[in-house]
Order: C-alpha cells, then sequence, then structure tokens
C-alpha cells in the first residue's frame, strides 16, 4: 500500500489492490476475530430474542470538522440509533464509497477514527465493502453503516411511543446545535472563526446506566437531522396529547446562538450527534438526570418540558419572553449534508 | 409526492419532505410489518444459534441496463452474499445516496425493482436511510444494502474453505461474463448492439435446494466483482492443493465471448451477478448438478475443474488447445462501477 498515495479505482475493483487495502487498512485497524475471517458475510452470536437493525448513510461536508469526522460520525450514528431503540448495539458493518484520489492519509485517518470509536462504544465491526468511483462521481467519500444488537426485552414497546403519557418528562442530555453548526463552520465558504465542536458521540454506555439506574424509559430518540423540534413532533404526531416546551430550559451554547442568529437558522432544527430526547416517568425524571448528570455525555443534561393533555398532537414552545409559538416540522432542508 | 418530478435536496433533510417520500414511495413498495413501525431501528425475530451479516455498496453506471437495474442489483448481490455464506437471507436495510434532480420517476422504477426482487428472493426490507446530495456530488444513485439471515447449522465452517480437499468438484451454475458485458453494452460511449441480460439474479432458493438435496458443500462464492478467476485465487491462496480448471467446460455465450475479444477482456475476470462457485465432494457432485439444473437459474450448471493435491496454491487453466497458463489474481480494474 505504502506505494499509494491516493486512493485509485483498483481499490474498489476486488482484485489484489483491494485485498490490500483490506489487509493494510481496514483489517489492521479494525480488527477482531469476526472480521479476520474475511468471509462474504460475518456469522455473530446473538442470544435469542428479537434483533434491532438499523442502517444509516453518512455524507457531511466537510469530511473533517471541529470534535469529528466523517468516520466517527458513522459509527456514533448508528451505535446511537440502535441504543435510542432499546438495544444494545453489537455489531456494525460499513460500506464505503470512495471518490478515485482520495488521499491515503485522509482515508487512513477516518478508518483510524472509526476504530476508535468503535472501541469506546464497545462494538465490532465485522464486515465492510470498497467501492471506488472516478474522479467527480462522488464528494471525496460517503459512508454507509449499518449494525445489529440485541434489543432490551423491557424495551420492546420503547420505540413505538405508545408508553408516552401526560404527565411525562422530556429530557435532553445537554446544549443542542453543536454538530450542525461546528460543520457550517467548517465549510469553507464562511469565514466564522468561531469555536464550535460537535457533539458527536456513542451514546450507548451513557443509556445503559439510565436503564440500569432508573428503568421505565418510555420513549428516546437522537435528535441528529431535523434537530429537537423535527423530533418533537415526529413525538407528538397523531397522538392524544400534547408537548409543552420551555425555552429558557432548552440549553443552547452562547456560541451556537450567536451562530444560528448571524446565518438565519432556529437552534431547535439544527443537527446534533450526541444529543438524546428521553422521555420518562415523572416519577423516574429525577433519577434519571442523576444518572445523565454523572455521565460526561449527560453532564448538562435538563429537563425541557413534559407531555400534557391539552393541544393534543402539537408541540407548543413557551418562549423566554413569556409567549408561546407552534414548533411545526421544518418542509425542508435546513442544512444539506450536516451527517 | 405527485408534485415533484425530480428529488430534492429536501428529500433528505429528515423533515416533511422526507416523511413525505418515505410514505409515498417506501412504505408504498416494500411495505411490510416490521418496516410499517417506523422506527430507528427495526426490530428482527431470528432463531438461537448464529446469524450472518454482509454489507455491500453499489454504484453500477449505467443504473439501468438489460437484464436489471441498480436495485434489483442491490437487493440480489446482498442476498447471495448470505447465501453464499450458508445463511438464509432474511432481513435487508437499504441506504440511498441520491444525486439532487434525480427524476422521481428513475427512482420510482428502482424502488419497484427492489421490491420485486426482495419478494422473489423472500426477504424483507425492513429499515433503510436516504440522503440527497447536490447536483454533481454523485452520480445518480448509488445504494448500500446490508442484509442479516440465519446461518444453517451445517454451514457453520463453510465460508473458512477448511472443508475443501483434493478430489472435489468446482461447480459453476451457467455462462459467464453477462452481467459484465450487458452494462458494457449499455453504456453510451459504446456502440455495440449485443443482445446481451446481466444475469443478475437472487441464488438463495436455488442453494436451499442444493442443500437439502445434496448438502455436503464444501465452499461457495458468488463470483462479482473479478469473475470466476479472482474467486478460483481467492480459493486457492496459502493452501495445501491446487485447482484446475478446464476451458473447454466453462460456459461462455459466443455473444460475451464475441465482445470480450472486441474490448480485449478475459471472460474468466468479467463480473457475473447470478453466478455461483461450488466446492463439493465428488460424491454429491452428480446429485449437485443435477438439482442445479432442475432450477432456472442453474439450467446450464457445469463442473468446471476439481481441486488437485498437485500446484499448491495455484490455479492452472487447461486450455481448448491442449496448453495450460496459470491463472493470477487482477491487480487492478478491469471494468470500473460494474456493480
Amino acid at each position: 500500500m505504502t506505494q499509494f498515495k491516493n486512493i485509485l479505482l483498483g481499490h474498489g475493483s476486488g482484485g489484489r489492490l483491494s485485498h490490500e487495502l483490506i489487509t493494510s487498512l481496514f483489517i489492521k485497524h479494525f480488527s477482531n476475530k469476526i472480521l479476520l475471517q474475511q468471509t462474504d458475510a460475518a456469522l455473530l452470536d446473538m442470544a435469542s430474542g428479537k434483533i434491532a437493525m438499523t442502517t444509516d448513510a453518512f455524507v457531511v461536508d466537510p469530511i473533517f470538522f471541529p470534535g469529528g469526522d466523517i468516520g466517527k460520525l458513522a459509527i456514533a450514528g448508528t451505535v446511537n440509533d440502535l441504543a435510542v431503540s432499546g438495544a444494545s448495539p453489537a455489531y456494525l458493518s460499513v460500506s464505503f464509497i470512495i471518490e478515485e484520489g482520495l488521499p491515503f492519509l485522509a482515508l487512513e485517518k477516518i478508518v483510524r477514527s472509526m476504530a476508535e470509536e468503535a472501541l469506546s462504544a464497545g462494538i465490532h465491526i465485522v464486515t465492510g465493502d470498497t467501492k471506488v468511483v472516478d474522479r467527480g462521481k462522488c464528494d471525496k467519500i460517503f459512508i454507509t453503516t449499518s449494525g445489529v444488537g440485541q434489543q432490551r426485552k423491557e424495551a420492546n414497546q420503547l420505540a413505538t411511543g405508545k408508553l408516552i403519557s401526560p404527565g411525562d418528562k422530556i429530557i435532553v442530555n445537554g446544549f443542542i446545535g453543536d454538530h450542525g453548526m461546528a460543520v457550517m463552520s467548517a465549510r469553507n465558504q464562511l469565514n466564522i472563526k468561531a469555536k464550535i465542536e460537535s457533539d458527536c458521540a456513542s451514546l450507548n454506555g451513557m443509556i445503559d446506566q439510565v436503564w440500569e439506574n432508573a428503568g421505565n424509559i418510555h420513549f428516546m430518540r437522537d435528535a441528529t437531522r431535523g434537530g429537537l423540534g423535527t423530533v418533537m413532533c415526529e413525538i407528538v404526531a397523531d397522538k392524544s396529547w400534547g408537548i409543552n416546551l420551555f425555552e429558557q430550559d432548552i440549553p443552547v451554547r452562547t456560541e451556537v446562538r450567536g451562530m444560528c442568529e448571524l446565518l438565519g437558522f432556529d437552534p431547535l432544527y439544527v443537527a446534533n450527534e450526541g444529543k438524546v430526547v428521553m422521555v420518562v416517568g415523572s416519577v423516574v425524571a429525577d433519577k434519571v438526570m442523576e444518572t445523565l448528570r454523572k455521565h460526561e455525555f449527560g453532564r448538562n443534561a435538563v429537563i425541557i418540558g413534559e407531555i400534557v393533555p391539552q393541544h393534543a398532537g402539537k408541540v407548543w414552545l413557551h418562549t423566554s419572553i413569556g409567549g408561546k409559538r407552534i414548533v411545526d416540522m421544518p418542509a425542508g432542508e435546513q442544512l444539506p449534508r450536516i451527517c
């Protein structure tokens, strides 16, 4: 491999160059017993019971940004989709689509970062695929990860939203909008030097602790594309209850708020990559908060709202200045290629 | 949806347009109980025992070609990777990366074709993701599918290649090179009007019948990128035995051979998407052949070679004119973006 400075079409051919890339890069960094078999499909040991499966494509631009890169994002994003569904993320597959000419060092940096995030999330990358397309036919690199995990028995109804009822508290584990604004600040066309880092992180460890210490989570979703506001709208849609959010309790960093004002964004709709929205029974809310605040990714957790019997199917935001407005689902794209 | 002729950036935003695309297209065509839940992760029922997992990215150019399209390919390719590993393909995830401006009708045609192939393979598409990138940042559409399936107990050692031994027969289920030449003939720059159709097909049904009627398969691999020649080289690498192939027995259609000669390709290395190479014990070879030939995808199956104690780690091709040559793994890419 060392003779190549850039990725060539042949690295996606399935021939000798592909094999070299697999051995010298993927096997080296992702190394684990299952991947080492290098078979067409990885063989996994799963206990009996439900298995959760998810997939996400990552096309973030730029591929490196403050607080992370496309590789870290691709691991954390899929780990989080499993964790918020009530599963314990276990095994991930990785599929790369690479533009011919991508510097080998850039790919290596991404792969290292994936390996580090996999280690910190406690998951294994067990199988993968690499395609290389000619220059100009993709944008540097796109990564799709899929993941499977054992579903917690107590969480089989979690994702349906049917456990939510009036009186439940809505919790977010920290500042919103960091990821979106970190990526925006890294885009070349903007001459913004705000010190905002992406919150990109695998939240499965933190969520595990909430299950163990407090249990009784009624619903979870990670607030990625579309941000906190979109998740709220998704939760409330077609329900017989409503949501009250309290603007003054929603944590937004000063730098993020400033950049949003400058660019005309509403932090409610800006993407996060390390934020989970939890809906929990009011009796366990304090215990959940206590558990979250002890974890590095939940230190700034807050209760931002509650489920109410009024205004069914609607999210009301009670503003800092004493007014209220309806939070609606955005139609289109605020920030293309944010993840 | 009907108001949009083309895919917009907003269709990948996670907002209202995304939801509309999911409902009006993906849910409509892929409809099944699990997908309808529309949760972050799909919940699957799997029996106890080993589970096989695989992933592949599809970047074929052009996206429509004689005998198939990128959608059919994305389903069959992942189904086959599971089946050749000894698993029963059950659930697939689908991740789309779409170029802004792709005609909605093209996407719908692809989605329909995926739904049809899923039905004919007997698998369910249970979860997915869609990202849209700005015009010029990808090439129409890329699809990554991942799949899981229950591993057959009798196949736990299959993928390792450790069951292969001298005397075993090598079987292929029909004509080689069809897919590669069908895609080439569809490329605009070539003014070739050969009537070659891709062999793209899900082989799990045929392979199931071999397990049931003959059992005792020692190894399988689908001969995709890199073709039959590459698979042979992969099988033999670092082994204490060799492979003899008999050129006169390897089935190549006249049109494919002609087009290969014209373009300077060796059919041995041209991609297939519906061909499996089986290595089986000599005592069951006839039973395997009989079973294959009764199946629509195995009608032209032949024994093309055998495992021999000589020339360890090497593949020898005994040519039609009585000579012999070593089959080597190709270094680079014969045909970029063939799958």
